[in-house]
């Protein structure tokens, strides 16, 4: 009997969806999950070209699969993935490869590695962005581990990935938890993208008073513009769009504006800060969810403090101005989640290609967007490239928007609408093209009160001095 | 023979000038150093009233001390403190304490605290701000551990520490590693107050041209203000004043603006993302540090970017404003950390009291400040009070300001000065004063590309839209 060339365990809709996908591309494949319904239902979404099966046996579905072995899981991150490789374990052989498709904390998936790697299985963290219906049509995957086991998986892979002018939007990213941390950067940039929208909706919304219509027409401007087509501002226009089935209203005035969150971009920033990565941006972007859970307080708040301003502005002039900021924002914002990749690369010898990263991330994925194929050329040029800010075309891009960008976030601030993200890619770019920042200061300060000792700008060594009060 | 009241591990600058400062008070102390010279220098600095002496032989340590032992650690985080314990515990006896004066990490204290209670040994976290004058004349100190325990080390602590109106800033202030978080949260506010006077400084030197002069006046005139009277102010100016030794210059302009950090700012800002409360003036100082790193990249930027910007403004009524603008982010910074604080003491069971805190954080401490007397007002009126921005007398004082930090921050933005933490004070509290945020369509989002469904605000439960593009 033949075998199967790929399995699958976790039957929920993304794992489902990715098998569907794979047996749309004549792969045949098995899947594991110990609800028997959800094992039953995989064989009933099968076409019958599709060569496909489900089980809720672990030894067959081990056994049904072709040697070296391609198992990938799409469960919930942490417990239930150790969980999943015990039970594998006992009917693994050399050579097997284990793929965790979930978004696994990166550190787990070094210390998975080494476990497996001990009885030579290798074991992989991949990242995978673009939803149920990425899943089931095309996501972009971003998979780390052992780089020569990894040809057992790409024929598969490349199969499934979105594709972007005829290139999948899957590759090879590096050692260890490297695609892990790929997917956690990637996320930590959506959250930080996705606040940059809600407060380009606040602004024109609670402050500026602009009309739902005509902020949805600017969204979709923007996502017919060569510059700013993207999947946020995309689905943004829909969001927009979207009339509620239980009122007569539009459905975006009856959500709630408690924010909920998976703890992805918490991960993304609180890791930037252990690898001294500055991410300000996704980390208010974190901040800002965290805010809206405060809902009662922040209406006592409301009663308390007032701000009446009103801005007497040409509005379709500022509204090419905001697009102008937006573009500056969102680079900004990507310029940081690459740096911290590219320094995370160093931290933990990922040995990650950028232009590889921005290729896949041009497709399928949440954060897929029009620039990415800017980025792609910036680290062509220069693979060894610290920071896209640095890179001139982009250079000359952000120079010519950053007066729009400043008015924008004045006019915010002279408003009262929050504008944290936005105000944090400003003074971001602005302390990075700084030759020399009043650190001096905070230095001596250190050196004044704890005498952690001070630096010189003109002779080499450390300093210490007692400051005269 | 009569025995020592209090035993010192640790006979570095601090341990030895707490160990002084007990002396002074009329306590005998005991100091233990494994470097001989250390502690023969404590008993040489030891003047003739002191009962002092010093040792490097550990069981003769613990044999010199009065029963129930009071035990302190002075060394540094980590392993040297596991360390200590261990050389200790043969000798402890069940009632004896054991107080780790340094900046160790919480979670490292509630484990300690674990292990040596199953010994029925009292193990106290406690934060001790000041620096080595501090613990010389008179720290604040920050102790959590067993409230019972406490009463044997309540004598000393109260001697030693500094007096505010003749009370003294130490006060038990809760259980676990309540001390330890407390500190923790202290430097993070230490950081963003520090970053925000390095942030005021660059505004004037560099983006308005004031002299040094000038800002050191200004920096003294604040000191002596009611509102602004603080350590760092005071030291600010003190700075601005030193004449560097080694050449005709002042010795701000010879620092090196890369700054270093000891990581209690980082801690804070994860462990804020940890329990969801938003501290984005501390992230943002604590980002301020790492960008300073990049040196060489920032040399890179800054040939790259170019912004010229030119500000015609009457220079002293700006001054004015910025005064304001000052005392609404210190404000605002102090009230994200108490926040930080009051949510950490329900997650965490600290039961802490932060009328207690604000009482202890007015002397001897580096963010000690004449406004904390208002904190201590308002946590007095309501000890349960979420935030000191719902403070109303605190809520006055604010309002009237927030022209004035508007318009200061607009200026920074126009001249390409990035006024980081300055603008995180102004989203955070705009953003806190919102009854409505635009996070229904971040919720909108979510659901429509992972299907992560959302709340409404007219009706129970959670709901899913297929959403149409």
């Amino acid at each position: 009997m033949k075998k199967f060339d790929f399995g699958m365990v976790g039957l929920g809709v993304m794992g489902r969806n990715l098998l569907l996908n794979m047996a749309d591309h004549d792969f045949s494949v098995v899947g594991l999950d110990l609800d028997a319904e959800k094992a039953a239902s995989l064989e009933q979404e099968a076409q019958e070209k599709h060569q496909i099966k489900g089980t809720t046996d672990v030894k067959e579905f081990v056994n049904l699969i072709e040697k070296p072995r391609a198992i990938m899981l799409l469960v919930p991150a942490g417990k239930p993935v150790d969980s999943v490789i015990g039970s594998l374990l006992e009917h693994l052989e050399e050579g097997d490869i284990v793929v965790d498709g979930g978004n696994s904390y990166f550190p787990d998936t070094d210390r998975r590695v080494k476990e497996l790697a001990e009885k030579n299985i290798h074991f992989f963290g991949m990242g995978i962005s673009g939803g149920e219906k990425g899943a089931r049509f095309g996501p972009s995957m971003m998979p780390g581990g052992d780089k020569g086991a990894y040809e057992r998986l790409r024929p598969i892979f490349e199969a499934v990935a979105a594709k972007v002018d005829g290139e999948p939007c899957v590759s090879y990213l590096g050692s260890g938890s490297a695609g892990n941390y790929v997917k956690m950067v990637h996320n930590g940039i959506e959250y930080a993208i996705m606040q940059l929208l809600a407060e380009t909706y606040d602004l024109l919304n609670r402050g500026l008073k602009v009309q739902d219509k005509r902020i949805q027409k600017l969204f979709d401007q923007w996502n017919n513009s060569k510059e700013l087509e993207s999947y946020l501002v995309e689905i943004t226009a829909d969001i927009l769009n979207q009339d509620d089935p239980l009122t007569d209203k539009k459905l975006i005035h009856l959500i709630s504006d408690t924010a909920k969150a998976k703890g992805t971009g918490k991960w993304t920033s609180q890791n930037a800060m252990d690898i001294q990565a500055p991410v300000p941006s996704i980390d208010l972007a974190v901040n800002m969810r965290d805010i809206s859970k405060y809902k009662e307080e922040r209406i006592s708040a409301s009663n308390i403090y007032n701000w009446e301003a009103q801005k007497d502005l040409d509005l379709e002039a500022f509204l090419e101005k905001l697009k102008d900021a937006f573009y500056f924002a969102m680079i900004t914002t990507y310029a940081q989640g690459m740096a911290q990749l590219h320094i995370a690369s160093k931290e933990y010898n990922y040995g990650l290609d950028l232009e590889e990263v921005s290729k896949i991330w041009r497709g399928g994925c949440i954060i897929r967007a029009s620039v990415l194929e800017n980025f792609r050329k910036a680290y062509r040029k220069n693979p060894e490239l610290p920071n896209l800010l640095l890179d001139k075309d982009l250079a000359a891009d952000l120079n010519s928007k950053q007066s729009a960008i400043r008015e924008v976030l004045n006019t915010g601030i002279s408003l009262g609408i929050p504008l944290s993200v936005y105000g944090t890619t400003v003074s971001y770019f602005d302390a990075y093209r700084s030759e020399i920042l009043p650190t001096n200061l905070i230095q001596a300060q250190r050196d004044y009160f704890g005498s952690h000792s001070y630096e010189r700008i003109d002779r080499e060594g450390t300093f210490h001095t007692e400051w005269e009060d």
